[in-house]
C-alpha cells in the first residue's frame, strides 16, 4: 500500500498515516445539530470527511466509519448555561422534539444523499446513547476529574491540568483561559468558568431529561462524543474528524473527557476541515450568513446568481484543499460548474477514441495516474489531484482531436483516472447513484440505435422511423447530427 | 370532518375513529427488526399505514406518526431463549451490531422512499431508549407483574390474568397456552413456560449489553414498543398498528406489560394489516420464501415474469384491502402496472379537456368523489376507492373520445380524483426518478426483444444470438419459456 500521509492537528504536522490494526481503519467525524436545515458549512465537513472514507476504501482499507447525530445537550451559543438547542427548536414549533430531531436529521440525509456523500458505517444518536454517556461520568468522578453541585456534574478543568495538558489540542493555556473566561456571576454552579458540563439537571421546563445518580437531567454536549467514539471504535482508535469551529471547545474538551476516563488519549490523529467564507467572515448559523443546501440547489438565496446542482457544489468544495478556507462567490462556483462539465465530456468522450494494441503506450497517463494518487496520498490534496485530472482531460480532448488511438493499457487507465476515481473516491457521480442503470441504459440504446442505423442502411425507412417513435413515447429523443447520432431523455 | 370508521382488533368491530385530542391524532406502528433487507411484508405494512397517515391528515388530523425500528432483544423465532437477530447476523458477517443495524436501516430507508412511503415523525430505535425501558420495567415490578430470576426480569402471565384478561386482543385463553406452551425444559429460569422476558442477561458472548438494576443486559423484545409508544405519544394515545403476525405474542404482550405499568389500557384503535401469501401460503423470511423488494423492482426472483415499478407494487397493494390476504402473482402484478398506467394516462389527459363555463356541471363526479371519500373512510377500503377512481377514468376517456368540454368545477373535481387524491392520499406519484427508468428499461427491452424474435422467424441465428450475448454483457439473462420469452437482470 503506498504510504498516505495526513495532518495531525495535534502534532502541528503531517504524519505517516499507520492505523492501528491494519487493514482495518476506524473513523469518528463529528456530525450535525439537528436543529436547523443543513448549509454549505455541513456539506463542506460531510465531503471532506466522505473522501478521506472513501480514498482510504479505495486504497484498501476497511474503514468503519463513525458519524454522530447531536441532539440533545448542545446548548445555545455551546456554553454551558442557556436552553437546548433542539428543545428551543421544538418549543418554537410547537413540536416534541424528537420529532424535530427526526425532521432535521431526514433533511439531513436527503441533502447528503444528493451530494453523493456515502452514508458512514454508524450513526448513532446522543438520546441513544444516555447511559454509555452516564457510566463515561462515573469514570471520570472515579478517576477524581469531576465534581457534583445540586445534580448537575462538572469536569475540574484546573485539576486535570495539574496531571495533564488541557489546551493541547487548540495550543490554548489555562492561565489565559482563566483571565479571559467571564464568570456569569450567580448563574453557575461551576467552581470554575472554564469548567465543562458532564450533566445537567434539567430544570421543569426541560423535556429531554432522564433518570441518573446526580438527577433527572442530560448530558454536557462534548460527552457524547467520547462516549459514542470509544464504545464504537474501541479505547484507541485511528482518526477523529470535524470541523475546526469545533476544535476548541469541543474538541478538546473530549480529550480531557477521555484521558480523564482512560488515562490515555484514544484518538491518533486529529483531522480538521476549514470554514467556508463568505467575504472572510465564517459562515454559520450562529452568523446568520449562511446559506442552506436548499437554497444552493434552488437558487434561491439573494446571494445567489443561479442554482448550482450537488455535483457543482461538490466540485467546488474539493477544488480547496480541506484545510483551507474556502471563499463564497458566483464566480467560483460558475467556474466549478463548468470545469465538472469538462471533466465528464472528457470521460464521455474515452468511449470513442479508438483502442488498438499495435499503438504504443503513452507514458503520461501513467505519470498522470501517479500524480493524482500520490496528491491524494498528501493529505488528501483534492485539488492537486484535480490539477492532474484536468492534464488527463486536455490529454484525451487532443487526442479525440487527432482522431488517434490509443492502447488498451491507455483505455484501461483512463477509465480509472476519468471515471473509477472522479466516481468512486472523489464522489463526483453525475447519474444519482443509479450507475448500473445509465451502463444498462447506453447498452441497451447502443443496440437499438444500430439496427436503426441498419434498417436506413438498407432504406427501410417505416422501421427506422418506427424505432424513433418508440423511443420518444418512452422520453427519448434520437438527433442525426454531422458526428453521428446523438440521444437523451427528455421529460414526458 | 366526515366520520372515520377503523376496523378495532380489539373490539372485533369498525369503530367510529375519534382522536383523544382533535385536531391531534396519535398514531404508533411496529417497524422492522433490521437484520436483512426489506421484502414484500414490510412493504405492506409499511403501505398501509402510509396511506392511514396520509389520509388522515387528508382529512385534516395533525398526526404524530411513531414506527420505531427494532435493533436489539428480537431474538430468533420470536422466542426468549435464542440468539438476537442482529447479534447473529453481525456475527456471521463478523461486523459490530451497529454496523448491521446501520445497513439494513439504510436500506430500508431506501425502499421505502421509492415505494413513496413517507418517513414518519419520530423514528426510534429499540437500542435508543434502554433507560426506558428499564425505568418500565420497575414500575412493572412495583405493581407486582413481574419477577427476577438469575439476572433476568420475567413479566407473570399467570399473576396479571388474575387481575386482567390475557389474551383478549388474539383471543387466546391462558388456559389453552397452558396445555399448548412447549417448556423448554431445564433451558429457561420462567415460573411458566408463557411467561415472557422483559429483562434478559447476557451470557458473555452477547456483546449488545448495557447496565440495569438485574444485570448487565438487554430488553424483551416487546418492551420496546410499550415504551416507546407512551414515551411519545402519552398514556393513552389513538393508534396502534402493525401486521397480523404481530398480534400475538407481540401486541398481546404490549397490552399486557402497559396495563401492568401504568393501570390502564393504553391504545385505543388496534389495526393489523394482513399478510401476503404466495401460494396461500404466508411470505415471510422465517419461511424463506419471501421476495424482497430489491428483487420485485429488479426482476431477479425466480418467481418474478419481469421487473415490477415501485409503484406497480404500491398499487398491487392497494388493489386489496389491507385486512385481507393479498395472494402474490405475476398476473396479478401485471394487473396492476395495467391498471396504474390506465389512471396516470387518464390524469394527463385532463389537462387536454378543454374547460367551457357554459356546459352544466356532470353530478357523476361529485358522486365518484363522495364514494373515493367514502371508501376511504370506511376502514381505509383502498380497493373501493380505486374502483371508484376507475370510473373517473373511464368518465374522463369517453370525454375525451367525445371531444366534449367540462365545466372549471369538473375540472377541479377531476384534478383533485386523479391527481391529489392518487398522489397525496395513496402515494401513487409517478414522479421519482426511478419509476421513469424502470419503464424506460422495461420499454427497450421490450424492442430489443422483438427484433430477437424476427431474426428467429427469418432464421437469422447468428442475429438472435449476438443480442442474447450482448444483453448477457449488459447483465440482462433471456429465458425462452413456454409462455414466452422472459428477461430479468443479474448481478454482474
Amino acid at each position: 500500500m503506498q504510504p498516505i500521509h495526513l495532518y495531525n492537528t495535534l502534532s502541528r504536522k503531517k504524519e505517516f498515516f499507520e492505523p492501528l490494526h491494519p487493514p482495518m481503519a476506524g473513523m469518528y467525524v463529528c456530525g450535525p445539530t439537528v436543529y436547523g436545515d443543513p448549509h454549505l458549512g455541513h456539506a463542506r465537513s460531510a465531503i471532506t470527511f466522505d473522501v478521506l472514507y472513501r480514498f482510504l476504501r479505495y486504497m484498501g482499507y476497511q474503514v468503519r466509519y463513525v458519524r454522530n447525530i447531536t441532539d440533545v445537550g448542545h446548548l445555545e451559543n455551546d456554553a454551558d448555561e442557556g436552553e437546548d438547542k433542539v428543545a428551543k427548536k421544538a418549543r418554537i414549533e410547537r413540536l416534541e422534539p424528537m420529532e424535530v430531531v427526526q425532521y432535521y436529521n431526514n433533511r439531513y440525509h436527503d441533502f447528503m444523499r444528493m451530494l453523493q456523500v456515502l452514508p458512514p458505517s454508524i450513526e448513532p444518536l446522543a438520546s441513544g446513547h444516555i447511559i454509555e454517556q452516564i457510566e463515561f461520568i462515573k469514570e471520570i468522578l472515579i478517576q477524581g476529574f469531576g465534581y457534583e453541585v445540586n445534580g448537575s456534574v462538572y469536569f475540574d478543568v484546573e485539576k486535570y491540568n495539574q496531571f495533564h495538558q488541557y489546551g493541547k489540542l487548540s495550543g490554548r493555556v489555562l492561565d489565559d483561559l482563566r483571565t479571559n473566561t467571564r464568570d456569569l456571576e450567580g448563574q453557575s454552579d461551576k467552581r470554575n468558568p472554564f469548567d465543562f458540563a458532564l450533566w445537567k439537571k434539567a430544570t421543569p421546563e426541560h423535556i429531554m431529561c432522564w433518570p441518573s445518580p446526580w438527577s433527572i437531567g442530560f448530558p454536557g454536549w462534548h460527552l457524547e462524543c467520547s462516549a459514542m467514539s470509544i464504545k464504537y471504535l474501541g479505547e484507541t482508535f485511528d482518526i477523529h474528524g470535524g470541523g475546526m469551529d469545533l476544535l476548541f471547545p469541543h474538541h478538546e474538551c473530549e480529550i480531557a473527557q477521555s484521558v480523564a476516563a482512560k488515562g490515555h488519549e484514544t484518538v491518533r490523529y486529529w483531522l480538521h476541515n476549514n470554514m467556508i467564507t463568505n467575504n472572510g467572515q465564517k459562515m454559520g448559523k450562529s452568523l446568520g450568513n449562511f446559506i442552506t443546501l436548499e437554497e444552493m440547489f434552488a437558487g434561491t438565496h439573494k446571494l445567489l446568481a443561479q442554482a448550482y446542482t450537488p455535483m457543482t457544489v461538490r466540485f467546488f468544495i474539493l477544488q480547496a484543499h480541506y484545510r483551507s478556507t474556502l471563499d463564497f462567490s458566483n464566480d467560483a462556483l460558475q467556474a466549478a460548474e463548468k470545469g465538472l462539465k469538462r471533466l465528464q465530456s472528457a470521460a464521455k468522450a474515452v468511449s470513442g477514441i479508438a483502442v488498438q494494441p499495435s499503438v504504443p503506450v503513452s507514458p503520461e497517463l501513467q505519470k498522470y495516474k501517479e500524480e493524482v494518487i500520490d496528491a491524494l496520498c498528501d493529505d488528501l490534496n483534492t485539488p492537486i489531484a484535480l490539477a492532474h485530472l484536468f492534464d488527463v482531460v486536455r490529454w484525451v480532448n487532443s487526442t479525440v482531436d487527432k482522431k488517434g488511438a490509443i492502447h488498451p493499457d491507455d483505455r484501461a487507465l483512463l477509465d480509472m483516472l476519468l471515471i473509477q476515481i472522479p466516481t468512486e473516491v472523489l464522489g463526483l457521480s453525475d447519474s444519482d447513484g443509479h450507475t448500473s442503470d445509465v451502463e444498462t441504459l447506453n447498452g441497451l440504446m447502443e443496440m437499438i440505435l444500430e439496427a436503426r442505423a441498419q434498417a436506413k442502411e438498407r432504406k427501410d425507412y417505416a422501421a427506422s422511423d418506427a424505432i424513433r417513435d418508440r423511443l420518444a413515447a418512452l422520453g427519448i429523443s434520437v438527433k442525426d447530427t454531422k458526428e453521428g447520432v446523438t440521444w437523451g431523455r427528455f421529460k414526458k
